[in-house]
């Protein structure tokens, strides 16, 4: 029974910002929200006049007050955000508009976000937590290991009708919320801050999906072997001479900065800074259209190393938690981390590819592309459930959800209806731009906003330069390495570009803000903020002028490789080449790009000559034995069971599994036309291209005479590459072309 | 620094759920779930084992435990959701596919939430909170009117090592979280709830946004009248009538429960049980083409309830718990409630409107179109930005949203990319999609979790009977006052339907699950769920079938309007009429459909004849002269200001406001050729029909002779109903496409 007349009982002086404020909202009314809008707006702090026979007390009133309060601000905070981000919209399109290169659009919300995070520091009022030291009522029997869940707290509400007689007592319960590591530390305001997990469990997810679902295969696995070296040894390598170095570096600082580091939290520190953000200089390579192969090592590196980092530095906490002793080298830690490193990543690589499977296999024997609404949503679905299992299996959600994309796009894709392709390229091309894009004002905001900066010169000034080596001792020495063996060299202009390249982002961000803990993990979130805005607006703004500094050819059309190094150091020439070449050709590519996805396992490893530009026989060395087995295994087994591509498992599977075969072949599968053939066929593209699957049948007709133009470089390139018999079948996929056109 | 060589310290005897277990895991570190896994999953109980010199105790290594464990269980709990949703979706696709009619997609998913709810309550065991009473240390002072923020408690933190001797002591921090009214219920296990501020915070804005945005506009103008007619009158009175009816039926029944309810309880009830849900029934309306008008008026009504429902509980609360004193009748108080409603509904309308304007601006004087993703982002940071500004002046957001997404529609959407306009659609739709069918699977779900049911089976049959007696006051009272002035009369059997279609939904619930502090508001969940789960699956199911029994026409083509009561009773020889004259006709209408659209002033209110079947002048009082005055201001101010519709301002305004309209009028506007035209004229069925604006060139012809077919009717209806003289304005209009073509 709701009856009072007590008006306005708001008491601000301590308003309080807590996260779950709508928690407690569940117990309190929803209107009053409405009634004080203009008081809350004008004044915090309120009168308490009269008073009457009435239940609810001042305290109730308070207390709704100060929820609607939480919930306002919060409301706020995020729309500030929005808004932010409807700012850097507007800006990134009139930039666009007046073709400005100098800054990109990450570095815009990074700059937004700072003098946002600084209005909102030095604007607003400060609003601390009124906290209050309790102790358990009577005898205390600690019979739990852990503290209890909630504490139940009696509060006399008082009437406050002048003589403050408490008329009766109120029992409230706290949530337990962590351990106090600071006593001041509550006191700090907490504007515009999100909880850490915030990134890890709702921004990070769809932007590793849409770099896993956006990957440009085809370049992808042919750079498969750099870009396995870079990200997986690159990386491990990059973190631990970071952190070597920092140690060393740490431990000739101040006393009190030197102490509170171990070597542990400088590794940590290491592994956090490695993982390099594709965003702005990906966006800067797709306005300028660079070298294709460039495109691919930049974009595979930095995708691959946030998941090797994310786990690394797990491996690394735990290591340092659970497995060793005195915090030193021990070896029997060492190998659990190891070990750890590997199984958390190798499982959740599998439960990321194995939902994407599932997804597949759904959409290729139930017919819901007949309703693309239902198909998108499953999509969706499986997708997002992918990282949730991975989660609660307590693996690595994120690594897992980076595979499933790429499974998603390799097979799944092939199956949706075309209003489905479209609709989930669109939906997380928006999910990842606006999750990028807010990560990144958040980034600016934060530093002026996040109670748990600790700014330290030195240790900045430090972890600059060790952040630069370890890029540095990534590049080099392995593009060295790689240089050995590898054909299509990777030339020293294209290593500069790859270790200028190296921009930190989202994840290094989410990792160094995820643990604030200590004074050594506050230092290092400073340190690493600020090399993320500094890589991101000054290098992010700078790698035109290097591309154009380095000579690396820009302009260049998607379907034109350049790594060839012999062409890069003759890049005017090459470009002229380019120019005259720019016919029509262009999409003939396709029906050589994607053969080792056609090959029939009749065609077998040995390339035959013909095509474009006359044969020349490959050298099976030049692709990784790896994924020469992979891409076989693929194409006979993988892709006729999860799309419906052919040749069908009744071909490819012995003749004793045929019952099996016949269940998983459709009918589809069997009767498709030219069409059908042609639409999956296309899928090694997919989600870049959009013009991929037309224009085909009217482009096949020159390819087969000799190339010209800047097929030549092209169709050199994949003789060099490709080690299975593309050409052999080209000139049948072409027959069968003939044939239907 | 991390040194610790205890093993496995797990004490999972009270694993509890928290809902901030992740803001907890802020101060813990990530890596132990990994390690842990199996374990976890096997036993709750964990040994101790392990002790040596080691700074994290078996306390941390426990409550980590316990964060990881929270933390894997809300990954559980979503993954449950999202599961269930995919299995929602292969279900429909199964239904669909096999052309099942009597169970609806909404019905589906609350059935598979009940059985995935009876799973999770009947297997999985039960976990309780522990809570310790706590009491201030020292003497207290109770200086703040509230109780504090947070409360600090010192744990002993024992080694158990056996001996459980407290080695030291630990402070954590405790978050408020809201007042213990019953001492029992932190005791029951949370299983698979969610915080109910979820719902309108997260779930409800997509679908009400979507609701306006997909508003079929012209049909709702034309049935504005009715339509708010039954929205604001008829949801009123429906609220008061079952809130009455009700409380005198509690009144007689146990003491118990009498004496729990007032007045205001009920009237809440009331409130929150007359929204209708268009949901289910108008997928089965779009799936058999049903009448359009009707369509209109059961979409219309139920989206415009929902947003009188929310304002008028709250007006209900806050007469509750401000401005009365005594919980009776009484006339200040209750004139306060009455300007709180009206000031509510018509500020967040206002800022949703002013919102949807903006964007439109930002549309029209950028040239953002050429980047559809920034366009797309900015369109949908706005929508969400007008959520958030009318939460942050403490107005109804979802209300704000659904007036937004009408003029998204309205204004906004002709400035779009063709693009954006996709993008933005299926975006849309999707979100919508998936947060409908969360919501009933939540619904279904809840029955069993959702901890604070309280069921009475009393209540429940009284609150089944005035949810039928409300929606009969409703639509027959209402459908009689309206039949004395409109023309089109609504047939009886369209009553029955409007009746039939009161299905209760996603709104009642979320009203009914904010607030379930008391008992009353208890019981009132549970008999609103029933409801909800009754309306949904047996209404829904059945409304197939009544459809065919009252004879309403369905199969009819979008184009046709049958609200005409003559042609209803005879609906067999108006369905051959249909077919005789299906012709290619159809998009004809455009022209006159829209044309209020494009009235010039000089064209006035006098209707001239001429046009499709003879012209027949018509009567000012069929068209609700409000109506009148907003189409006529539209299309002269609005239109032209906010999209590049003509005439121009340059036109409309008077010439005194000639700088004014220059500077409002774009170029694009000005030299704006046929095709334009034709884009910005086709607006008025946005969304819902893909196929406007296109093959209106093609059929303008024929609609110039004398219509044959169904071209009748329509003509006929529109005769009757428009009041401005589209007659002229389509002469106009053809002879300009006459011109162009």
């Amino acid at each position: 029974m709701f009856h009072c007349d007590v008006d306005t009982g708001i008491d601000m002086t301590s308003p309080s910002r807590m996260k779950n404020a709508a928690d407690r909202r569940q117990h309190q009314s929803w209107p009053q929200r409405c009634r004080r809008s203009n008081m809350l707006i004008l004044v915090g702090v309120a009168l308490c006049t009269l008073v009457s026979v009435c239940d609810a007390t001042d305290t109730d009133i308070a207390l709704d007050a100060k929820a609607t309060l939480n919930h306002r601000i919060q409301s706020l905070d995020l729309l500030v955000f929005v808004f932010l981000l409807a700012l850097t919209v507007l800006t990134i399109w009139l930039f666009k508009h007046h073709r400005v290169s100098w800054l990109h659009e990450t570095g815009l919300a990074v700059i937004y976000g700072l003098i946002v995070g600084a209005i909102i520091r030095y604007a607003g009022t400060s609003a601390t937590l009124v906290h209050m030291q309790v102790e358990p009522q009577g005898v205390p029997t600690y019979s739990d290991k852990v503290p209890p869940d909630t504490l139940w707290f009696n509060y006399p509400v008082n009437q406050t009708n002048g003589t403050k007689v408490p008329e009766g007592i109120k029992t409230y319960a706290y949530v337990f919320r962590g351990q106090v590591h600071d006593v001041d530390e509550n006191e700090i305001d907490l504007k515009a801050t999100f909880d850490p997990e915030v990134f890890f469990n709702i921004i990070l997810p769809p932007i590793i999906f849409y770099a896993g679902y956006s990957l440009k295969k085809k370049y992808f696995f042919r750079n498969l072997g750099a870009i396995l070296t870079f990200a997986i040894v690159g990386t491990t390598l990059s973190a631990f001479l970071v952190g070597g170095f920092m140690y060393g570096c740490v431990k000739l600082m101040p006393k009190y900065l030197s102490s509170s580091f171990s070597f542990l939290d400088t590794l940590y520190f290491g592994a956090l800074i490695s993982p390099t953000d594709p965003l702005t200089i990906l966006a800067i390579f797709n306005d300028l259209r660079v070298d294709v192969n460039l495109y691919a090592l930049v974009l595979g590196e930095s995708v691959l190393n946030d998941a090797v980092a994310i786990v690394l530095s797990g491996a690394i906490q735990n290591y340092g938690e659970h497995y060793s002793n005195t915090g030193e080298f021990e070896t029997t830690a060492f190998l659990r981390s190891l070990s750890d490193f590997f199984s958390i990543f190798i499982l959740s690589l599998m439960i990321g590819a194995a939902m994407g499977c599932l997804t597949a296999l759904m959409t290729k024997f139930t017919r819901v592309r007949d309703f693309p609404l239902l198909e998108s949503a499953l999509f969706v679905l499986m997708s997002y459930s992918t990282f949730l299992l991975a989660e609660a299996t307590q693996l690595t959600g994120v690594v897992a959800v980076l595979f499933c994309g790429i499974c998603q796009a390799h097979y799944t894709y092939n199956n949706l209806s075309e209003d489905s392709r479209q609709r989930t390229k669109q939906i997380f091309e928006l999910l990842n731009f606006l999750a990028e894009n807010f990560i990144f004002s958040y980034i600016g905001v934060s530093m002026f906003t996040f109670p748990k900066h600790h700014f330290d010169a030195g240790f900045i000034i430090t972890a600059f330069i060790c952040a630069a080596i370890g890029r540095a001792v990534n590049v080099y020495p392995l593009s060295w390495l790689l240089n050995i063996k590898r054909k299509p060299k990777i030339s020293a202009n294209f290593q500069h570009m790859l270790f200028f390249a190296g921009l930190r982002g989202a994840m290094s961000f989410a990792l160094a803000i995820r643990n604030t803990v200590s004074d050594a993990r506050q230092t290092m979130l400073t340190a690493t903020s600020l090399i993320v805005i500094f890589t991101v607006v000054i290098q992010g703004g700078a790698a035109n002028f290097l591309l154009n500094w380095l000579k690396i050819p820009v302009g260049v059309d998607d379907e034109t490789e350049q790594l060839n190094n012999y062409q890069v150091h003759s890049s005017d020439g090459y470009l002229q080449d380019v120019e005259s070449g720019a016919g029509g050709h262009g999409k003939m590519r396709l029906s050589g790009g994607t053969e080792s996805n056609m090959d029939t396992p009749a065609d077998g490893p040995n390339g035959s000559l013909g095509g474009p530009s006359g044969g020349r026989r490959r050298n099976s060395h030049e692709k990784a034995i790896l994924a020469r087995i992979w891409g076989n295994f693929d194409t006979k087994y993988m892709k006729p069971m999860l799309t419906h591509s052919r040749p069908t498992l009744l071909e490819t599977l012995p003749v004793c599994c045929n019952p099996i075969a016949r269940l998983l072949t459709t009918t589809q599968q069997l009767t498709q036309d030219g069409s059908e053939f042609r639409r999956v066929d296309s899928d090694s593209d997919i989600c870049i291209d959009n013009d991929t699957g037309n224009g085909l049948s009217q482009d096949v007709g020159p390819g087969t005479g000799p190339g010209v133009g800047r097929r030549n470089s092209l169709s050199r390139m994949e003789i060099l590459e490709h080690v299975q018999s593309p050409v052999s079948t080209r000139i049948r996929l072409l027959g069968f072309y003939g044939k239907k056109l």
